[in-house]
């Protein structure tokens, strides 16, 4: 089973390819998808909108996960957030894959054991879990994995927020 | 010049497609894109985004204007409002249609010459100006064609936000 996880920020969105087979997860790709710094901000959203398009055209995940944000700093940010994920999540939706939604504590907790883990933290045991050996120096690519594996080791009745299929 | 004007909202999106010649406005379409009311949240964006790629397919706007949102209730309420404003830009922005925002209070004073106007008289004023004579029930189309007049009063000077080209 291949599962894309998802990190959309709104600068730039983590994203991570990992294959789940019998209990045995590998990372496929990873990285994430930064529009030029100076692009304005609209400009960004068909940017990453046609990235992802491409990513799940190339890779066809059974499966999409992403974290399910709902505190912001502020709601200027929260907008903005708001607008990426939509686009990011667009593609991914339209073409029928479903995405699930884990809360931030619960991907931690499945990947560290600890909701409260720091993203360094996460990041190492990321690739313990994945078997990476080059450190992943963007932690929004290993928060991204962190949600992936999150989605593979869940189970019916854990308290993700289920699928949404378009 | 035909300009598509954009009211997205989490529950509804109000679209108002406005033809402008030698200063002469006319109305060629107005309405709301609704998904049914159990539709899940993240298959609202999907719905919302086909929708507004078939009217611009069939349209061809020379631009769209949409109002510049950056207040909302909450940061949960901003979060689902980007969503919905991303995923129903995103088809717009990748046609390569230029997107212009302006803020409410600029939309509302270039229809009728008050900032601070409410929603009803602002329809009324539409309805004025358009030469509209059934009355539009619905507030968000409404408030989609104001925003369309608003582009089309628009001179080169005036405080609109630019436009983003995808």
């Amino acid at each position: 089973m291949l599962i894309l996880g998802l990190d959309p920020g709104s600068t730039r969105t983590g994203y991570g390819l990992i294959e789940s087979q019998g209990g045995r997860l590998r990372a496929l790709a990873y990285g994430v998808i930064q529009p030029p710094r100076d692009t304005p901000f609209l400009e960004r959203l068909p940017h990453v909108a046609r990235q992802l398009e491409d990513l799940v055209r190339r890779s066809r995940p059974d499966a999409v996960a992403a974290e399910d944000i709902f505190l912001a700093r502020n709601t200027r940010v929260a907008l903005k957030l708001g607008h990426v994920r939509g686009a990011a999540l667009l593609p991914i939706l339209s073409a029928g894959i479903p995405v699930h939604e884990y809360a931030a504590r619960l991907v931690k907790k499945a990947v560290t054991g600890f909701g409260g883990a720091e993203k360094e933290q996460v990041c190492r045991m990321v690739m313990m879990l994945l078997g990476v050996r080059d450190p992943i120096r963007i932690l929004d690519a290993s928060d991204a994995l962190a949600v992936a594996i999150c989605h593979a080791h869940a189970r019916p009745g854990l308290p993700g927020r289920g699928a949404a299929r378009a």
